[in-house]
C-alpha cells in the first residue's frame, strides 16, 4: 500500500500528484484533544511510556487534518533516559536529567546499545499505532541524533550556551568520541527496532548541531548521522531516512553527502537556493516559517505558495514547517495552511 | 595618529604587518575590575549613563591586554530607552521594556530621532574616552540594528520565539517597517553624534537578524542597516563600518553588498569559504568561537591558529570572536589568545 504513499514517493524523489505534508510535533500541545489526554497521563513521560496513550495522541492530528504521514509520539530523549540519567520534565523549563554526565568515568559505565531493550514501550506503541492507522498512511519513526542527544546528557538540562559539550568538544575530544559512539550504536539499534515495529521512514533530529563550528559538525555531529544512516540503508534499504540540523543552513551540501534520503530544512534557509544546491540528490523537506501559523489565513496561504513555488517543479518536496509547531497555534491555522500545500 | 592603526587599515583591507585583535563585550562582567565599577554604579544603566564610569570600563581591557580598538561601554537598548520605553535590567532575565509596543498608536507616537539629544551621556562618554585613550589607538562605537531594536521593544524582553515580532513582520508589515524607519533615522542621528564625538569606527550589531528567513531579513533587517551605512558613509567618508549579523552566515553575500566596509562573523561560519565568498569586497571580523576562551591554553593557541589561517594571507581580516565573551571566561585566557593573535 505504501508504495502509493506520496510521502514516501517524494521521500524517494519519485513523481507525485502534489506535495505531501506533515507537521513537525503534529501531535502536541496545540491540539485540546492532545492536552486532555497528557492531563489524563499525569506526567509527559508517562504518556511517552503507555502504548495506548502515545497511539491516541499520534492518531489525533490524523483525524482531524489531512496529512500524509504521521509521526510517532515519542521524546528525543528516551535513550539518554535508558541509559540511567534520569529524565523528567520541569514544566516551563523543558527536560532535566537527575545524574548529567560530569566525568569520563561516567561515559565509560554507560551501558551499551542493550538498555534499548529498556524501550520496548517506544516499540510497542509504533507497532499499536501502525495497526491503527490508515494502511496507505506512513509511520515516521525518529531519534535525537548523538550530538543532540550528547549535549543534554553533558548540559543536564535546555542551554543557550552549551558550555560543558563545548568544553568536552576542546579539551576531551577523545572522551566525547566514546560517548557520541556509544550513542551512535545505540541510536542504530534504537530506530532498526523502531523500524521493527513498523515505521516506514526514520528521521534523526540533531537540534543542537547547528551551535557548533563547521569543523566541529563535521567531527562531532555529521559523521555520527552518516553512520547511522549508513547501517540503517544496509539492513533496511526500502526504509528512507530524513536528516534535520536546526540552523545547519549552511552544511546541507555535507549533509546531502551522506546517502540519507532528505534533508529537514529550517526556515532560515532559502528553498530555491537549496533546491538548486542539493535537490538533484536528496530528497527537502520543510521549511514555512513556523511564526506564520500565527498570521492570517491570506498571509498562510501567500507563504505556503512561497515556500511551493521556491522548491520548483521537481520532485522530491515534503512540505512542512521548519522547526516543530508551537502551542499557541490555533488548529485552524493548520488546517489553512494544509489546504493550500493541497489546493 | 590612526592612520597607522593596524584596525582601521585591517577594514580598508590596506596591508598590515600583523592581524589586528578586539573583543566583543571586551569590557564586562569577565574583568573583576569591571564588576567592581558595576558594584560602585549600582545599576548597569547607572554605569552607561555615567560618562566617567563609562570610561573607566572602557579602558580597563586597554590596561590589561594588548587589543588595538576600545569600544564605547554602552547597552544596544538606549535609543528605545530615549524613546520613552522605559529599559531596565533584571538579574538573570536580561533586558526589559516597562511600556512594550503594543499597537499601531504607539508606533506613530514615538519620538522622532530629535530624542537622541537624551543620549547626550553617550556621548559625552565617547568624548572622555577618546580624550583619555591611547591616540593611536581607535574607539569603535555601535548601535543595535533597527530589526534587533525593534525586536525588543515589540517584545519587551528577551525571547526565543519572537512571536510579537513575527506576528507584525506577516500581519502589519507596513507599520512594522514605519517603526524600523523610525529607528532607522535615530539610529543614523545616533552613529552620527557618536562619531562628532570622536569614535573612528561604527558597528552595528544585528543580534536577532538570524532568526528571519531569508525574505524577512531581505526586507526588515538588511536594507534599513544599508540606509544607515550609506548616511553614515556620505556624511563622514572616512569612518569604517563594520555589520553584523548574528546566524547571518547564509546572507553574508548580501551583506557585503550594501557598502559596507566590514562584517562581523559568527563562529558557525566557514572563514575559509567566507574569506573566498566576499574577502575581495570587504574586510571580516571574527570567528573565534567564544567557548574556545573556556578551553586549555594549548587548545585556545590551535584554534586561534586555524582562524588567521582559514581567513589566509589578504589583507581585510580583524581577529575577533564570533559572538560575546561570556562572564566565566578566566581572563588569562583572553590573554593567552591575544598573545596567539599577535605572535
Amino acid at each position: 500500500m505504501l508504495e502509493k504513499s506520496l510521502f514516501i514517493r517524494a521521500l524517494r524523489r519519485q513523481p507525485v500528484s502534489r506535495t505531501p505534508v506533515w507537521i513537525m510535533r503534529q501531535a502536541g500541545r496545540y491540539l485540546p484533544e492532545y492536552l486532555a489526554v497528557r492531563k489524563q497521563a499525569g506526567d509527559f513521560m508517562t504518556l511517552c511510556r503507555t502504548p495506548e496513550l502515545a497511539c491516541e495522541v499520534t492518531l489525533q492530528p490524523l483525524r482531524r487534518f489531512e496529512l500524509d504521514a504521521a509521526i510517532l509520539f515519542s521524546d528525543i530523549l528516551t535513550i539518554p533516559d535508558a541509559m540511567g540519567l534520569g529524565l523528567s520534565f520541569v514544566e516551563h523549563e523543558g527536560p532535566k536529567f537527575a545524574n548529567p554526565i560530569r566525568d569520563v568515568s561516567m561515559i565509560e559505565r554507560l551501558p551499551g546499545a542493550d538498555c534499548i531493550e529498556d524501550l520496548r514501550y517506544v516499540f510497542d506503541a509504533a507497532k499499536l499505532i501502525r495497526q491503527n492507522m490508515p494502511a496507505d498512511l506512513p509511520l515516521i519513526g525518529f531519534s535525537g541524533s548523538p550530538w543532540t542527544l550528547a549535549c543534554y546528557m553533558l548540559e543536564g538540562q535546555s542551554t543557550r550556551e552549551f558550555k560543558h559539550a563545548f568544553k568536552w568538544a576542546y579539551d576531551e575530544p577523545l572522551a566525547l568520541h566514546l560517548l557520541l559512539n556509544k550513542l551512535t550504536d545505540a541510536v542504530i539499534v534504537y530506530l532498526g527496532q523502531q523500524i521493527e515495529a513498523g515505521v516506514n521512514a526514520v528521521m534523526l533530529f540533531d537540534t543542537w548541531g547547528g551551535v557548533l563550528t563547521p569543523e566541529l559538525y563535521q567531527t562531532f555531529s555529521l559523521p555520527y548521522m552518516a553512520k547511522i544512516v549508513q547501517a540503517l540503508k544496509a539492513k533496511y534499504p526500502t526504509i528512507p531516512s530524513i536528516m534535520f540540523t536546526k540552523g545547519g543552513g549552511q552544511w546541507l551540501d555535507a549533509m546531502a553527502n551522506t546517502g540519507v534520503d532528505a534533508l529537514g530544512v529550517d526556515w532560515t534557509c532559502d528553498m530555491a537556493y537549496v533546491s538548486r544546491l542539493v535537490g538533484h540528490k536528496v530528497a527537502l523537506q520543510g521549511n514555512l516559517n513556523p511564526a506564520v501559523l500565527r498570521a492570517t489565513p491570506a498571509v498562510i496561504r501567500e507563504e505556503v505558495k512561497k515556500v511551493l513555488s521556491a522548491f520548483g517543479s521537481g520532485p522530491g518536496h515534503i512540505f512542512n514547517l521548519g522547526h516543530g509547531i508551537t502551542p499557541d497555534v490555533p488548529p485552524d491555522n493548520v488546517a489553512v495552511m494544509i489546504e493550500a500545500v493541497r489546493a
